[in-house]
């Protein structure tokens, strides 16, 4: 097997036992990085001398550690170009911010880098994460299809096997809608239990950050290591004794065939593997959530962008200002209290299933770099806080990655990804 | 009259009428500080050569600029060191960030430049704004006694004219104590309506930024700059239109007799002005408020100093460290929840009302730098996300200042500030 393959939990075990050294693996995702970059533009900088040096080093800590190193000891991982790091670059893919550098690592860097995970590079974003400039990552299963974005680069490097790990955000749907179009897991945890310092603020009341991984393990081990839940570890659930709940959401109407295919797909497996699987259907109070979710982004964005519209008003995206439109005080409590309101009858509603099954996408990723495609079945997750994850496997009529999410209650983390350690092998031909 | 003593207000009219010079101002607050520094301890870092040459530069393009100058162009203002600034270090009182320099200017300083302000210098903070080494700052009224915290430096620099304006942060009461025990004017606006984008974190719910200055005029000039409200001008209204509601709060019997006499004068005194004074007593749902801000607190703090726990655990006080202990998210949740769900409740309370009066501290400025004082007067306007003022003008009976404190629904910043435009003078004696 390649090295460049191998899992952040299967990296990390063979550094540990010596087996493999952790600078050969991050030259093998190197070597596949220059195969690869130059149709898939997944990397807004390579940190090449750096991370070898900390391959290295990692190498020769191991040596004298007696055994105790941190779980992710020598494994290389990615950084949306939107997340402080000391060493690289911070732009942001935003012209205000060329050669910025923050001189430290974000927490959520911080706190990878002491469990021995070591920075590879930065990865490619929509400008901001926020409507701006789209990046120029392209879709590694057909360079002429989007990634999705915000987190494109981190999906694209992920799925390309570029990389084990990466960090992504999501405010609408920037972690699960690339995870689904470039077909690795996505995972966006309860709101808050990941510290967002150090990442660009587009809206105080969404932002999170996820990570991308190629296999649920990895998920856990990240969630694991950034104490997410205080039941991160339950065993995987057999399958007989899941009930999933399935909620096509007020805006089936949007899926394409690929989605209602993969939903479909994906419910028909899950049954036949014993689970019970059964419609889930949403209280009518949800029916406008995604419009709160719109009016959240958009009023708390221009509250976030004030200073680059005052400062840098000609260096700033067409597509940030025109999102800068004032939207009364009012409104945004109403929809603030709404959202707060709901986010406990959604609990409810989910918890009285293993996971909510609902689409990812409203179907494979669209032809061209205009677009990072329809967030509309991320947006209501984000706002309600609740932890949701792309899961792979599935495929389109067009033979591009088909993803399907599953959502449970606010700090269930745990739960839902054993839930969905039993559910990923079930979407796997 | 010194020039230091001026308003931010008077300063920008003055630089802008040509009277006074922009290097003056800022030559005379230097002076000021060079006077009084050594007693008060206010600034982690002062930017002598920087401020003087961007004082010449505003001095420079108010020639060339036909009229048409930013509304604080040339006006010195101070940063809290939580707060990231792209010239000076950045240190939050911590030894993990010795020289620590985050390359660029926080949303919230940025716009303030944006507006022509000029950043004079950092003002001491408690470690992280959270529980950790307290500053060196004392009191500018008597050395001996705490001035608050945790925005500390900034405080006491505009209380003891040192700078016009300052800005602080509330996780707690990290903006009304201070103010209330200097002898300033401290303003927390309505949570999420200024970037917390280059602040340090300690609670996504609760951090927000505010600020101080000497009058109330000044206060608004900055909310206005930074377009908090929708209603940010309303005419200062007559006294005798107000009603005013006397909160004791479920925290009344740790009001001292410096409080209780404060509170009764500033009551006796709107009431003679002609406004109606009138008790307004909390709903009992609000009887654990302050408890379900401890929650969130100590939660979603260990979320957030997590990475220096993992990356930095010696060099991290052991206040924070204490404070890391695990409360299960399922406990959080419910204290999210009950919290979102009061906030309209008090946003109706408070809407009675032209504004609610309450303390802003448990009594007089405390002996001694070990302690900054008791929040308890501040937490649960911090958690209702609601926008609050200290106003200075009374004093206790050992002759220091006592603050009272106008709280008002959430949003509802600009007809708070012009309630304080009202009532501030009747205040002084």
């Amino acid at each position: 097997m390649t090295l460049y393959r191998l899992s952040a939990t299967d990296m990390a075990a063979k550094i540990a036992s010596g087996e493999v050294s952790s600078e050969a693996l991050i030259r093998a995702c190197l070597a596949r990085i220059d195969e690869r970059e130059a149709g898939v533009h997944a990397w807004a900088a390579i940190d090449r001398e750096g991370a070898i040096s900390a391959g290295r080093e990692a190498d020769k800590a191991r040596l004298l550690s007696a055994g105790k190193l941190g779980p992710l000891h020598g494994v290389p991982f990615a950084v949306k170009d939107i997340i402080s790091t000391a060493e690289l670059p911070t732009e942001y893919n935003s012209a205000i911010y060329r050669g910025h550098r923050p001189g430290s690592d974000a927490p959520v860097v911080m706190t990878l880098r002491a469990a021995g995970a070591v920075v590879l590079g930065k990865t490619e974003t929509v400008e901001f994460a926020a409507h701006g400039r789209n990046p120029v990552t392209r879709n590694p299963h057909d360079f002429a299809r989007t990634p999705g974005g915000s987190s494109a680069g981190s999906a694209a490097a992920v799925a390309d096997l570029m990389v084990p790990l990466a960090l992504g955000t999501q405010t609408g749907g920037s972690v699960i809608r690339p995870g689904a179009y470039c077909g690795c897991i996505g995972f966006k945890p309860t709101y808050g239990t990941v510290s967002t310092e150090g990442v660009k603020l587009f809206s105080s009341t969404l932002d999170t950050v996820g990570w991308y991984a190629r296999t649920v393990a990895d998920i856990r081990l990240v969630a694991g290591i950034l104490e997410i839940a205080d039941d991160q570890f339950p065993q995987a659930p057999a399958p007989s004794s899941l009930r999933i709940g399935v909620c096509r959401t007020p805006y089936w109407d949007r899926a394409l065939p690929a989605t209602r295919g993969a939903i479909e797909e994906a419910a028909r497996r899950f049954a036949k593997a014993g689970a019970k699987v059964e419609d889930a259907e949403l209280d009518p109070a949800f029916a406008d959530y995604n419009e709160l979710k719109e009016i959240v982004m958009r009023a708390e964005g221009r509250f976030a962008f004030l200073n680059l519209q005052r400062a840098y008003p000609e260096k700033l995206s067409p597509g940030i200002r025109k999102r800068m439109d004032r939207i009364p005080n009012r409104k945004l409590r109403e929809a603030l209290d709404k959202a707060a309101s709901l986010r406990p009858v959604f609990d409810r509603f989910a918890g009285g299933y293993d996971a909510i099954l609902t689409p990812s996408t409203t179907g494979e990723a669209p032809i061209g770099l205009e677009s990072t495609g329809d967030p509309i079945f991320n947006g209501m997750w984000t706002l309600l806080h609740a932890p949701c994850l792309t899961l792979p496997g599935l495929t389109g009529p067009e033979g591009l990655p088909v993803g399907v999410q599953l959502v449970g209650p606010r700090y269930a983390d745990g739960a839902l990804l054993a839930v969905a350690e039993t559910t990923a092998s079930l979407l796997q031909a």
